[in-house]
């Protein structure tokens, strides 16, 4: 066989491919990267930052309408929806302009196209001008994920839409259904609420956040209740009958079906790996239940042929992805690697208040059989949250009485998206309460509430 | 000599004093706190949080007349100063209450009051309402600071100001001449500046912010001329003559000297321990240039009798003061202690954009001989940063190449009084750049800069 035309090549740019790609090249390999789409993926595209994008318009209009409060005056507070959505578009075009930058600097050769496995070595890629094949030493898979769509209630954009409809709305949504409760169902929900939808959210598991520690979920039911939405745990939409103007769902809930009609509902129920079409089978790359079955170092079990991010299943997050980029890269060029460690992956979802964990919930913990000690600070006894006049949620920390190690961490409240990292950084050194007791957190900061609440698992608080 | 009446007592309830309380009662000791002013000292009631209550009304402020760019509509935005200032100080009033409540709930007593040491083991205290005398086995001096005055330039509360008069002003400045460029010089710049008033900063030294890394302080010297502040560096104020409605400076720069009217100074020269009328040198404590000498323990020589927080000296810090009182509390009790290590140690400054920092400034790590690697991030490379359209500043690292100790870190932008913590943590466990690098700052936030000016100190950055 001849020389490949590339050490690696890259089915995929979004935060996984793209970061692959960029360390691949920096340590002297030769990259191919194949994007049938957008540059970036749908996390920049379509994703991460157009939401953030959208919901700093919905979070600065409701402190407008705040601003009394404040010491301050505004007459004829409103929002102009187009403009929200078109200034999201314009941060992801400049960010998906920036990998293009970043493609180019590090002499990265990109395919747009689709790709497909053809083994041993070779891709080959359709577009639009036509077909080719490339060759390269390895394969990494980072073809993302998509929208699970219920049958039935597929999106049409219209009166049903995903994630991709609510990003670039057709119209304001005044009778809203959001159906899932994981970050992305309640993301959408918190910015059309805020912008004065009539929201309702429907989750099938007992709480809204499933995957968040109990207390979280309740407190932000109850928050969520107070801003005005129509939370329904427990419930299922079995049906979406489509009128003209608006949907007919049908709900069932404690065993009893009601209708109800929305003039927009949302599905997010959750996401699905972007495996067909690839080839997978015929390169005998293992996938179960939509994704690619991976090892710790994200091997496929194929030699050559690696996959990494969302199509390699969960945590769905951008972090996990590019951290595996890296991972990847490097062992392809031949560094020791370190796997990835899941227990040190945050979670964060960008409501109002805000959600952020990492590690083990406190039911968690206690399943494992631990002897754990618990810890709790709300924000209404922290200064900054205070003088800041976002008092609502708490910080709560899990950890063994035993060893002292930090199991989990769970935030609900303002800013806590940017504050659980103090946390991440902590387990990454596998801390113990000892040093995040001598940690001196920085007043007048909503830190320093991070700081009290591991006091508080040992019985040294000091403001509550 | 009979037993004392107590085994502590604090004179002083600033964080310093009101934490070495709590902590000293949650070890089984009975402690008495003297407090001639207001329970939590300037901090709560004239520092720390009633400054960030007012800032929090000018960024939101700032944000409403920018809602345009977000997609939003307001009109007529203002501004009431005197609700400002009212919340403000309703928020001080509330932590107030809180460190009274506090107080009682750990049975500490409180004496308000003028203390005077009264050795041995004795302190007396003056009231409103006559004199008394209690014992204590040991005496924690947490007496504070207050702002230095220079000499003819003593604050009147009508054309002169301390940070006192800002926090509760006569009016709304016109002309201001904020004299000193450390935190608070420059939080009350950016506060006034912010709302309209016509704003210059002097500085004797050679520039603005002096103690964080030159680059920090060249970066916020061209925001705030951006934002409209006439900054003055290598530039003294030699008099002061105070006319009607109006001051006149003698402002002397390149050796230049001319005169410039304001209607009002805030003067922020720097701050003088509270060592007077103490009894201190009848008391044998040692004293040096405005602040009580101790050791790292806290101790000052005198048995029986320690110092903690501004009144000891340098860093002058909320969080240091508190961390100090846990650990004079502790040792009282007998237990173990370690000390407060000031190199890990951050400070902020709560302008806008914010500035944060720990340990090492790139010129002080080159001073120590070491070889050191810099690493710097923009927020313009930021997706969150993009995203939030706060795009000015950077984070930048400080490490040394030998060791992979992260020496420094300083940070100028949105939020990074919160962000720094991550540094801190990190710097507590002794943390080299391998587990910063490994560590999953979460996507999309503002903290992922931090791992790229890691990674950029090490030529693996991915996003520039």
């Amino acid at each position: 066989m001849s020389k490949p035309n590339f050490d690696v090549a890259i089915i995929g740019t979004g935060p996984g491919g793209y970061v692959a790609a960029i360390r691949a090249a920096q340590l002297g390999l030769s990259v191919a990267v194949i994007e049938r789409e957008n540059l970036g993926g749908i996390c920049l595209n379509w994703g991460c930052i157009p939401t953030k994008a959208m919901l700093r318009s919905s979070e600065i209009y409701a402190q407008m309408n705040r601003a009394r409060e404040y010491g301050l005056v505004a007459e004829k507070v409103d929002f102009d929806l187009d403009a929200i959505v078109s200034r999201s578009r314009s941060v992801a075009k400049r960010l998906n302009g920036g990998v293009g930058y970043l493609m180019k600097k590090n002499k990265i050769q990109v395919f747009m196209g689709t790709a497909r496995l053809n083994p041993p070595g070779r891709v080959h890629i359709a577009s639009e001008t036509g077909e080719e094949e490339i060759s390269a030493r390895e394969i990494i898979v980072a073809s993302g994920a998509r929208a699970r769509e219920l049958p039935g209630m597929e999106a049409d954009g219209e009166l049903i839409w995903t994630y991709r409809h609510a990003l670039k709305p057709p119209r304001m949504p005044g009778k809203l259904l959001v159906i899932g409760s994981g970050a992305i169902g309640i993301e959408f929900a918190s910015f059309y609420n805020a912008l004065g939808a009539d929201t309702t959210v429907v989750e099938l598991l007992e709480r809204i956040l499933p995957v968040e520690d109990e207390e979280v979920s309740a407190a932000a039911k109850a928050e969520f209740q107070r801003q005005g939405m129509t939370i329904r745990e427990q419930t299922a939409v079995t049906k979406i009958e489509r009128g003209k103007e608006s949907a007919t769902a049908t709900i069932v809930m404690d065993g009893k079906e009601v209708s109800e009609e929305f003039d927009t509902v949302i599905s997010a129920t959750g996401i699905v790996g972007n495996i067909e079409d690839l080839g997978l089978e015929e390169a005998n790359v293992e996938t179960d239940r939509g994704h690619i079955v991976v090892d710790e170092f994200c091997r496929t079990g194929v030699a050559g042929i690696s996959a990494i991010g969302d199509v390699a299943g969960p945590p769905w997050l951008a972090h996990k992805a590019s951290h595996e980029g890296v991972a990847v890269a490097e062992r392809i060029a031949g560094l020791d690697v370190h796997p990835v460690r899941p227990e040190t992956i945050a979670g964060c979802t960008y409501c109002h208040p805000q959600i952020a964990s990492v590690g083990m919930t406190e039911s968690a913990a206690k399943s494992t059989g631990r002897d754990i000690g618990v810890g709790r600070f709300p924000w209404s006894a922290n200064g900054k949250a205070i003088a800041l006049g976002e008092t609502e949620g708490f910080v709560k920390t899990v950890f063994d009485r035993q060893t002292g190690e930090l199991l989990g961490a769970h935030m609900i409240g303002a800013d806590v998206t940017e504050l659980i990292q103090g946390f991440v950084v902590g387990r990454q050194l596998e801390t113990t309460e000892i040093d995040l007791m001598h940690a001196v957190f920085p007043h007048p900061t909503l830190s320093e509430a991070m700081h009290e609440s591991v006091l508080d698992a040992f019985d040294r608080v000091i403001h509550t």
